[in-house]
């Protein structure tokens, strides 16, 4: 069974947040890592896909839509659930640990979720705020200064039960 | 077609968090709206479609399990959905209204996804931070003093499209 | 808790099939149960609602969309799923017993899940062919004659676990 | 974007059944196709993911659980979907063309949701019915002599739409 990292984040991002979702999917395939995220063709999700497969690694979309017309073309294994919003769901599920780059009110829930089913998320160049803070006093929610602290929380969380 | 409005908090709650779902429920139910909520037996959930039933309303319970062992006596129309998480994007789709009390990252995902599909929330007694501010500029999230209030706000809302 | 009733059967009909779809719904609602089907303004869901709807019964539609545009005007309380197919597996799982009438491969596929799950079904007009068979002889699948008698059927399921 | 197979059938098997599962999965591996399946450690699943595996290929499993505990030891990418029976309309959502083995009322309710969507299914030692002859006359429902056989219908489908 591959380890499967899940990235998440805005479907629309300014140059910043494109590049450091780049470098994060690039990073996670560098470790042979498989890279889940929503599978589009737009934000962070196509350019995380980007990133890791510019480094030869393997990416998982688990598309929102009933086909594959709004995939990203840098998607190896495209879902198709129909689900919308409810793909989220599997998304983090799916997940062994999740990234989470900046985003607006899907991003927000996608962490919420996330943290509800007990997985570890990793902040990079986002704060999800106050609201959020027992995750912090829990260890459950961390914040990474870069995508290769990200890599090094990550790499921690994994052998955390190794 | 009758008006359906989501009620949304956490399956662990205080006495006064319980007190002010029932209140809530029983307000919605006087209205003669439909109250939605997540259908088990537990928390804001059983305290608001108690509310409701006291006041002859009708409830709907969309349950995230694969049968009614766990919902709610309180509930007349049980969905059983065998979504998991997956039935909260069910419970803000169907719901003209969400009105959100107290609760953990369950809840916040709830408000975040509703606010991610243009439902409108009302706060009542709870505070998601300052990462949900740009919702309450927008004017899509709000602030009801009590559950009084919360009902003007929802009329508010309702009468937005008549 | 209210009986909930599942009726399925094609989206799209012959006059035959929409008048024998009509008289189901009237019958569940003469007894009290709540009728739940797929909610849109088309084929059995249409005319089983509109026939519960002209006995005073309550609707429930589980809609694959992701608003109620499509709802049909009979269903009292809309539940907006945007699951596409995947709602069906909610109907008959939310269904004590499902009536199946005439349809095409949606119909079939809603008559293996519901048996899949040990669901009753009663057949009324439909026949889904040999491959079924197993399941009359395990008595999960039952052929009615007319609406009338699939009424008796449901009430020996429904008095079976009393 | 790499061409997805999918593989269903029943969840208990005779050793034929699985026979036919671990040939059918060794020659999609062998054409370069990544085989998906409903993910367990069990029957048409199981089999299929190790023909595939025995032969290098990439193997997705779309679990209905929670959790991974109950996975094929076959399977490279567990998708964790908590979607119960739910999970079949994403397996054939994300398949270009479906096969389908021996299998029960979970089977049937594959081919036919399949069938509804639009999705070729291959049949290999396995006959649903004549409820389904319309789909053979459509020429969406086909039949295989063999593993081999259905390899050749699979090319002649993917094939045309290129």
């Amino acid at each position: 069974m591959r380890t499967i990292i899940g990235v998440m984040g805005g479907g629309e991002t300014d140059a910043p947040t494109a590049e450091l979702a780049y470098r994060v999917g690039a990073l996670i395939a560098r470790e042979g890592w498989v890279l889940l995220n929503g599978g589009r063709d737009a934000g962070v999700m196509d350019a995380s896909a980007r990133g890791a497969r510019d480094e030869g690694g393997l990416t998982v979309g688990v598309l929102p839509d009933a086909d594959t017309s709004r995939a990203s073309a840098h998607i190896d294994i495209p879902l198709v659930t129909d689900l919308g919003y409810g793909r989220n769901y599997v998304n983090v599920l799916s997940s062994r640990v999740v990234v989470a780059l900046p985003g607006k009110a899907g991003t927000l829930s996608e962490i919420a979720l996330a943290l509800s089913i007990k997985r570890k998320v990793v902040l990079v160049g986002f704060d999800p705020g106050p609201a959020f803070e027992q995750f912090h006093d829990e260890g459950l929610l961390v914040r990474a200064d870069d995508p290769e602290h990200a890599i090094e929380l990550i790499k921690a969380e994994l052998g955390s039960d190794a």
